[in-house]
């Protein structure tokens, strides 16, 4: 399905200068006709920039109107000045279609260090307004506005009965590695028109990221300014009157986010395996994670399965600094459904087969069971390649 | 100055024919020939060879003869005939040299998930007794039957004056660097002829590992046998009497502790440079720690690095996840002593100069000066290759 915007939602995205490609797109814009209820989760960098310091705080005081977004310059490390420039950018936009700047949200994506090029924005401005409409072109135009460097946008719409009314959820995102001297931040926008409360929309949006955006990694290089913004509008008149309701809706929030988180990881530089770890059998949600994360971000099992390796020694060690208590017979694991180590103890598996496999595929599915109890956590990471090295060091030349 | 053992130790190494390459040694010894006082650090990681579990129990209730190191087998992974098998390793050296099987601590180092090869074993022990030495070859010989991906010895000797006695402080180590199906895990021993309780013996040999081994990190992956032991015989006659003794022994010690540490980051696999993260003005120690940490194990980071870029923003993004509390404002770095960043906001450098400083010279000096305290903390780390990536995931092939 094409992805569509939610009742009372416009979009636009366009090239206003900013890149040195004028083919792409470095200026969007998500307008909700009405009010809309907002909710955001920000990065927890101790830098961060000037945009996430303006939207963190206006999701708490008042309903939005939209989000303003531009990609090639990240207005982050650049001080009182930045904070000027966003709130510049809030206001510009809040004049355009007619709303407080109070009510606009801003994200920006891109090198950072450098102040915005605020010509190229005043110019884009007026034209991003002029083009706001509520197709998927539309759409899909302002998801091409955020991107870096992102090789395709992502953008996923989902429907969903709440109480005989048919309810939109759409989201767009950006992807979260990093390539310097751009620091690629992850950005998301997800819009509804289910009305919600502040916070249901907050509770909501909290427990799909920490299921999606909280559970992937390319490098475990947290951003000065990832986002993930929810607005609410209301505009199809559904509303969560039931718990059956609530769950619906939430699961359906969760799929759009599992999917744009998923999507990112999917676009990972220069990554040759999509890898799913499973931790299951954890006493807790929060030890499953801290010892998935750990397997996800170990250098050595990313380099493993770059090479096609079942390594169980660097899988099983990965778990064993994670800060978690367990024991070594606590332990089974399974790569790609083979049973690799069980119980404390590598086993007997055809390793060949198992490397073809991995070799022949980009999907790797890590599952590692515990004993412990009943919680567990699904996290998305991908390889270690030389091209991510290269992309990542050999920049400058 | 050539490295020399302690009075009182003797040293071996040989090959006995675990490694396919019979000009590499792979079983070591290390002997005091009366009881010496023994201290271990161990590895945190839950998942942990039998050598560690051994050893581990053993540097707290007796004084020690010795260690017995094989290398190209770990004895990791390897569950209750592991355990069987490192006793019965420490049992036939007792037997050989006359001593208690609780006196001989051990180490294994090389592939995990295999039991150890105790014919290979068995033939070797009698003649590494028999080659038991005090000369300087005989400690290389032993320095060399630990190594598995190391490229070259890592050994070292200081000598210090202590109540008018002449006190050595011998040590030597292998590499921390991961490369599978090896997991070549970290080992040091350190050995000295001054006479320390077991409490002095602890105490300062965590002191000098908390500023040496712990502030080292070439993937941040944590193995599952790393160990760190000192053994003191007292054969010097050399006490510490007077608190300042202690303060010039434990310099010493931490000298050597930092020579050893310093030689496997200058050691590893595909690195081209060798990085020294400086992190001041922190309000604890710990913090300091945090941060130098999460620098120095940042993929960006060390892609960055690689490539020859001054890339403050990855430097200060890392800083900023290290769950410290500070403001932008509070940072300032310094790049091969180039101001590049002040005061939260980058400052004009020449880029270009200091980039091709960066090429030309394998070491790197990053300073991230806070002004939240006075605390501070030194790290080492290594940069990240496309060679540390093809040695890391074609070694199948």
């Amino acid at each position: 399905m094409t992805a569509q915007l939610p009742g009372g939602f416009l979009a636009a995205g366009l090239y206003c200068g900013i890149k040195s490609d004028a083919s792409k797109n470095d200026l969007s814009l998500f307008i909700s006709e009405s009010p809309a209820v907002a909710a955001g989760v920000f990065t927890q960098n101790k830098v961060c920039g000037a945009p996430v310091v303006v939207s963190r705080e206006r999701v708490t005081q008042s309903e939005a109107r939209g989000v303003v977004i531009n990609s090639g310059n990240s207005n982050a490390c650049t001080g009182t000045r930045g904070l000027e420039d966003a709130h510049w950018m809030t206001g510009e936009v809040a004049r355009l279609i007619g709303c407080e700047a109070e009510q606009v949200l801003v994200c920006s994506t891109g090198v950072i260090g450098h102040f915005l090029p605020k010509e190229k924005l005043a110019s884009g401005f007026p034209n991003v307004v002029e083009q706001l409409a509520s197709g998927s072109d539309a759409l899909e135009a302002a998801a091409r506005g955020m991107m870096t460097t992102d090789t395709f946008p992502k953008l996923i719409s989902r429907q969903v009965e709440i109480g005989g009314k048919s309810v939109t959820i759409t989201g767009v995102a950006k992807g979260a590695a990093m390539i310097a001297p751009n620091m690629a931040t992850m950005l998301s926008v997800i819009m509804t028109d289910i009305k919600l409360d502040e916070q249901e929309a907050d509770l909501m949006l909290r427990h799909a990221v920490n299921r999606s955006f909280n559970c992937i990694s390319v490098d475990g290089h947290m951003s000065t300014s990832d986002t993930v913004l929810l607005l609410a509008n209301g505009h199809s008149g559904g509303v969560l009157a039931l718990e059956e309701d609530q769950e619906r809706f939430q699961a359906a929030l969760n799929e759009v986010a599992e999917f744009l988180a998923t999507s990112i990881i999917k676009d990972a530089e220069g990554a040759e395996h999509f890898i799913t770890v499973d931790v299951t059998g954890a006493r807790t949600r929060e030890e499953a994670y801290l010892i998935a994360k750990e397997i996800s971000e170990s250098a050595l099992v990313k380099t493993a399965i770059t090479g096609a390796d079942p390594n169980w020694g660097r899988i099983v060690s990965a778990a064993g600094y994670a800060k978690v208590d367990f024991e070594e017979k606590d332990v089974t694991l399974d790569l790609n459904g083979t049973r690799i180590y069980a119980t404390g103890m590598p086993v007997d598996y055809d390793d060949a087969a198992l490397s073809q496999e991995m070799r022949e595929n980009r999907d790797v599915h890590i599952e590692l069971k515990l004993t412990l109890g009943e919680e567990s956590v699904r996290f998305w990471t991908s390889d270690l390649t030389q091209e991510y090295v290269r992309l990542n060091s050999d920049y400058t030349t």
